[in-house]
């Protein structure tokens, strides 16, 4: 595997030795387990390996740094194929070099079902982490990335509708839940605009900010109509809601209104939420979606949102 | 948990941010399974969460580096006590404690079974890594810690004898099983040694010198009349071919065979071993028990040692 460019000491050693230019290292781990977080029916190997890179490496950039490596540790049955064990390995490399990381370490045992964690490593160059608790009055809410892509492609695959249909942009929603594509540059660059919190949308938009407004003492404020419900989510939701009439879900929503859930709790997009002060001057892919508020929890359109139980996967 | 002296951001946040006051970063993981690496029947929460911990420090210690943090990946049964939990989180911080370092992040999720996996973080200070691979002929091989501890206990609990007769030496080796207690700062101390290799012992001496054997391209030799194979080992290989004739082995061995193969072939002891210039004065804890040659392989007393498989566990 590709050891990245900080790496000096790689995989077949005790232990990995990695730059660290500024005098600290961000870490973070994340487990994927099957049955949980993946199935082994739907996502290929590959797959699994992008999903469970994108987990830990998205949440270094939500500290806005540099991802600099990953550990994997997996566990799996005797019986798995060691093809599957390859291509899995080819997804963990892929996404860690779409984010300049390297796979510098691991362990593997066996196991009944497959079960993976990733510690991924990263480097501030420098600059202060951006924690959960820095939003203020008065900062505006922006976001980088989809959301609701992943939900809207995991009730797609739910309702055997993944595969059929046209493959253009329901095929990417699909694409997005199996192997999600979080930007992992914007977590620096967000930083460097000056964000005063940041978060990665693992558990949906609207419970990710509550634990950003918690942290911080606000209340964070979405305006509906500033988040993207259209296109390929709006056309997912129309085919949903054609399909099976309560649109795949116990709620009986109309199609914008299922588009609007996806967006507002879906989670597993990856995508970085980020508070930054309001005469912060921000490129265009950092929509500005709320505000934060004194007070406290998450309201959209004013009114307290019920989706805080956050993103329950298969079960 | 205590978040140990480096940790500026500890549990809670997206990531942590642990000090690499010397540019660089040392990094392991290792996992612990259920049924394979642990029995819940014989070790208790605390004892799993030690000896997670002691695996992972262990690798960073065998590089010469001082640990600095841990960070925990833990799945377990819905119906696991949630007492159990408390005691593991203990017995983490307990060992993370005892290394110098904090548990600074972690993740949970539900499995059939308990899968820790455990990444330690540890700073080299500004030394070069002690890699497996710098060993000349000429050397001398000498190990901090025992030796053969952790098989001589496991085999007493297999026995049905770990709870019997003297609770003051054989208690010992059971509790070496159970709770490994690596000697961390002989990694950094034989660094400043000049140790031109070093691994620690989690496969057994044969195997885990044939790691160093290999990279560094050399016969490693051990003189067993070095090896400590009397006090509480020979006691206990007294004790186990009294109680079954074939000392729990399929060998037939005798007790000083036994007591012998413990300390070659035994694991999970995670003492450290190194080689050192012949020219190195070396503190009393560092026992010479061999020397580097030409060659390739480890050999006991001359002899090439089938020990080379490693070490086993329960399956």
């Amino acid at each position: 595997m590709p050891a990245g460019p900080l790496t000096s000491v790689g995989i077949g050693d005790d232990a990995a030795v990695v730059g660290a230019p500024s005098g600290s290292v961000v870490a973070a781990v994340d487990m994927l387990i099957e049955g949980r977080h993946f199935l082994r029916d739907w996502s290929s190997a590959y797959d699994v390996g992008v999903k469970a890179a994108a987990r830990s490496l998205a949440d270094i950039a939500a500290m806005g740094a540099v991802p600099t490596a990953l550990l994997v540790a997996f566990a799996a049955p005797g019986t798995l194929p060691a093809r599957w064990l390859a291509d899995l390995a080819d997804g963990l490399a892929y996404e860690a070099a779409r984010a300049g990381a390297g796979v510098v370490g691991g362990d593997t045992a066996r196991a009944d079902s497959v079960v993976l964690s990733v510690t991924a490593l990263g480097d501030l160059a420098g600059r202060s982490p951006v924690l959960r608790s820095g939003a203020v009055p008065g900062d505006v809410v922006a976001v980088a990335g989809p959301l609701g892509h992943s939900a809207a492609g995991l009730a797609l695959l739910s309702a055997g509708a993944g595969q059929r249909g046209s493959v253009g942009q329901r095929g990417g929603l699909v694409a997005a839940h199996l192997r999600p594509s979080p930007p992992y540059d914007a977590g620096p660059e967000a930083a460097l605009l000056g964000a005063t919190a940041m978060i990665d949308v693992s558990d949906g938009l609207v419970a990710d900010l509550g634990h950003v407004a918690a942290a911080s003492g606000v209340r964070l404020e979405i305006d509906s109509a500033a988040l993207v419900t259209g296109g390929p989510l709006g056309e997912a939701a129309a085919v949903l809601t054609e399909t099976t009439p309560s649109g795949g879900t116990d709620r009986g929503d109309s199609p914008p209104a299922l588009a609007l859930s996806w967006v507002l709790t879906g989670g597993e997009d990856h995508s970085l939420v980020a508070t930054f002060p309001a005469s912060a001057v921000l490129p265009p892919r950092w929509r500005v979606i709320g505000a934060a508020r004194t007070g406290s929890g998450v309201t959209v359109d004013g009114q307290p949102h019920a989706g805080a139980g956050g993103w329950q996967h298969f079960r």
